[in-house]
């Protein structure tokens, strides 16, 4: 009775507080589209995807895939049968770019003649190499829902502009889609909230394609010419998450384990498919949706190297206060973490329950 | 008897065929995207983009705009005043890039500062330079038609997959919007009929941007990277218009006096804005037109230096037969043309009548 | 008697005229060091020493071997033994640098797998390579004569500090010698009275080392950098002989018929061995001893692509007045010629008796 | 008496120590030629120089300079000097290059105005220079020694002849000079002993000409290309101390302070003139003489690279085992060290009398 009683104020007072919590956090939800280059099943691209799937504190607008790991292809399968193991079909995958703008594998194999040869080249990897329209079975399973018949780099652009100053640009692949997009419509920077991504290295001797030399790590290599073009636009803000943070990370057998003790579809999928590995993309995830895991950064002008060289791909950097052209802004360059608290965040969101798409589509 | 019933029977057998024919006629017409940079008013580009318009052997798809000798915005409403003018405005303009890939004013700046100054920058060029978003005032009047919502690049895409293996990407500016086009889809060369351009030089000293310099054409300097990725794309058939043998060509006094002689509204727009120049557009348009214009021409490798160092910009051939990488097919470059006959059909476009826009719209 | 006295003042005169005029020849003899990649037997290489040590106008202080279309060591001995033919081992064969500063067999033929094959690499060449230490036997005979026991390049230093302001540097070859010269000593060009040289190409579809491509002119492209490093040297004087006019000439079967009537040594050795071909380093012989052979020349800021891309190697130019940094001189270069006056030099020389070697010697 | 008798026998015996001790000293005395961006007074550059005059362990064959850090003309200066103080004038001061191969003043201010101001420059540093013929006053003194009557590259050349498979080259500045030796005579590198030098940068964020980016070292920056032709240079074996290692050295008041204690010319000019500072060639230097004070070092494949681009300059690298062009030797760099091993060493060696040059001059 009394609980009836205390059920029934409970449930109003339940309610309210829930359309009350509901509006709030629907106001203070990021809008975030994901650009990814989604190697599945399972791998950092898809992992740190699964965060903003399952973060209670973001609106994934869309995420939409481009060639880096593998070809774009073969990732928009994997990413649209994660988002269904997510069970967040109501979230669309968008493919993008194919090829770079102007790397390729021949490019790839002329300098590694000259300069020494790759541990991993992605999608050009000559161990597991395949042409780009083909697409090898998929260990999870094929999903049934479908990508969005409208490419990446369109939809990028009408989602900026329906939402102007409120879409973040999470980017954890080579920068194609984004540069395209900057390309076709010059608009986007000023119009984009910001944009946040995994990629650069600094001074550091691992993470990167060729071994001890972290200065030509894989997503900024796979494109470099995207990268300068997205790195002299005017963003209001640049957030990079680059290797010499990722190797302080580590998805450990005990991470794995902990997930595993969960019984979802997602951790499920994680504890069949995850393997121990650099956390490259789920910090830059995590440091987006949780910036106090940040516990050291620092504000760089970034690029990449263009020439066709021997640094073709490098990535180039000055410090704060030095002298350079007006168009290369700052960046925000994160250092060092909190690593407790990362893994707690990833353990977190991973065993969760499926975020219901309650909320109408937005799009 | 036999021979009335078969006459009667040709009659209609002629009646059929003519329609036939009609429609084989109209199967014909050549569909062509003008993907041009169109300073106005009249100019090389203008009046190429005329010649299209007037031409009764072509359908003209689209007008799509790319930055290059003025900013994207004020060119398309030059071409937009020039369709009005000549009674086309069935054909849509479409507005495309407003920044080449990489190339820009500040890397002309330092390239100058260390290699020479150049005599013409297109929109660039310091003694009318103006910010991409100022419009200034259009001699020939402010066009009321208004261009298509869409942007070039989507619209070249689309049009090439709605008439697949039919439509010529005719271009007579930079590159970019096509080299976005095959960024974005990768299937436009293959789905394309062809690529005929003006653009590139070889061993000729005029007409280039530098002075005695004819290898650094302004068309293909403007945005070396779009070229690079357009040379090496899988078009069935390429052809090139050089400077080589537009320098060949002069709009006369002469010319400009037998078209003034007509009084259709193009002839007196050109009477009015036509100045003195080398024919480098109208040419690349004629010689597609009437192929018998041109009376010698090679099959050579064609492609662009994209180091940024003194080379950047700067055409590279190489001659058929030479061992070359496979992705690197050959044009076939005019460099010999018939003048008198070039020049006629020139001014018989200029004094037709407008071509009425009878035919059912086909986008 | 009038004759006995007119005889006596006569030869007393003619003593006084020929020690005057011994003296003024003297006086105006041009010093020149010729620096030569001496390909032999006879060739283009070999036919523009024989030229300089034919010629009563100039004094050859020796010939410096650098390597380019051979490697140097078989060059030298064809030097040698063209110097012994001519009976001029008066004058010193002095060795250089056998690699090019930068460029490399390697390097050239990673180039050719991204931009072509070429044609003619000089001492590189596939179908005739063998190692630098290797010398094959030489047709013409082996010589018993001895280079000197210097190097090219301090010789070179030795000559121009021993005669300043006095000594021509002409040039025939790769420029290695010359820019390790100046970099060894950075008075050089200032010291030296001018600088002549065969090498670079303009708007010129032969003569060059990629068919179609005569920009990249062999002389130039074996060591780009040594180029670079002359063209922005302070020399008070640089004349360049191009491809451009280079094909303007014919080393045909008449001329080499004029050549077989006069029966000395280099008569000889020139029937036997000199084959039909243009003749670049003759030319530019022939236009230092003989200025009005040159009927067309302009003065242009020359130099040469050092970016190891696609242009690595091809001359880049500008007009003078040009507004261009400060270290870039113009150069005057020669385009046209009076071929019946080159002609007709070059068999006189050739068929001339050998100079006797009366002076003393000056080093 | 007994001063005489004690004097007689102690004549001999000394004798006979002296050529024991001597011809054993002799034997294992390393013959090292100091190749030296010998800045001046005291400084890394002078103060290396000083460690090698007054180790009992090597016999300096000479000291040659390269612009670097200053002009050549006033670190030659500057050197003579150093070795007048040790009491060494047995030893040449040989001046070399006055410029590097293509690397320049001009260069370096274009590459700033795109890249980013450099922090420092060496000669070129604007709050410093003056041109190269220009000798501000010398605050430690003119020397009156003067230096060899021959160029650097031609010393080098002609020791390195003189004691085949004996000379160590341990270059402390710009390897400009040994560029240019080995391009004057390929045979060098197989003729040196080995080759050591200060140069290079890896992982670090300190140590470099701008700030942050310690992989673009003075050293190694000051002249790309030089760099580029020694590090494919087939030499027996190469030594590398990076920047990674320099700066875990620190020259303190306290290393200072210890050697102030003594009274030897060479202290007092230290006293008086050393600064606090990184110990770049000090600890190379050391390692060379003392090989136990490495405790830590990898087997690399390192370059430079020679792009005109933002990585001008920068090194790169690759690990052993890594498939590369066979001319592309691996490096020993060093990485780890004792340090207090190290500064013993210094304080030891800065605090010893001055050796005298008893031995037959060697040259």
């Amino acid at each position: 009775m009394g609980k009836t009683r205390i059920g029934a104020a409970g449930i109003v007072g339940l309610t309210v507080t829930l359309l009350c919590f509901g509006s709030v956090l629907f106001a203070q939800r990021h809008k975030v589209i994901v650009d990814q280059d989604a190697r599945g099943p399972a791998t950092t691209d898809i992992q740190s995807i699964l965060m903003f799937l399952q973060s209670p504190d973001v609106e994934v607008l869309g995420i939409t895939t481009v060639t880096g790991d593998q070809w774009v292809k073969e990732e928009t399968l994997h990413a649209l049968r994660a988002v269904e193991i997510a069970g967040r079909t109501d979230v669309p995958v968008v493919m993008g770019a194919e090829y770079p703008l102007l790397n390729s594998k021949e490019e790839s194999e002329w300098w590694e003649e000259r300069f020494g040869q790759f541990g991993y080249k992605g999608a050009w990897t000559p161990r597991f190499y395949h042409p780009p329209e083909v697409v090898p079975e998929l260990p999870e399973g094929k999903p049934t829902a479908k990508p969005l018949n409208e490419h990446a780099v369109s939809f990028i652009i009408r989602m900026v502009h329906k939402y102007p100053h409120e879409v973040t640009l999470w980017a954890g692949g080579p920068l194609t889609n984004i540069a395209l997009a900057i390309r076709m419509d010059p608009e986007i920077p000023l119009l984009a909230k910001e944009l946040v991504l995994m990629g650069s290295g600094f001074n550091v001797g691992q993470g990167g394609i060729s071994g001890i030399n972290g200065r030509r790590e894989f997503n900024w290599w796979f494109d470099p010419e995207a990268v300068h073009i997205v790195m002299h636009a005017p963003w209001k803000k640049i957030t990079i998450t680059p290797v010499d943070i990722s190797i302080k990370t580590f998805l450990s057998d005990d991470i794995k384990a902990r997930i595993a003790r969960s019984d979802t579809p997602v951790a499920r999928y994680l504890t069949q498919f995850s393997r121990p590995s650099t956390m490259w993309d789920e910090l830059s995830a995590a440091a987006f949706l949780d910036p106090g895991i940040i516990t050291e950064q620092k504000e760089l002008h970034v690029d990449i190297d263009i020439s066709h060289g021997a640094s073709y791909g490098q990535t180039i950097f000055v410090e704060k206060g030095t002298k350079v052209p007006e168009d290369w802004p700052v960046s925000i360059v994160q250092f060092g973490l909190n690593t407790e608290r990362f893994y707690r965040m990833y353990v977190d969101l991973m065993t969760r329950p499926a975020r219901t798409a309650s909320l109408p589509a937005s799009r």
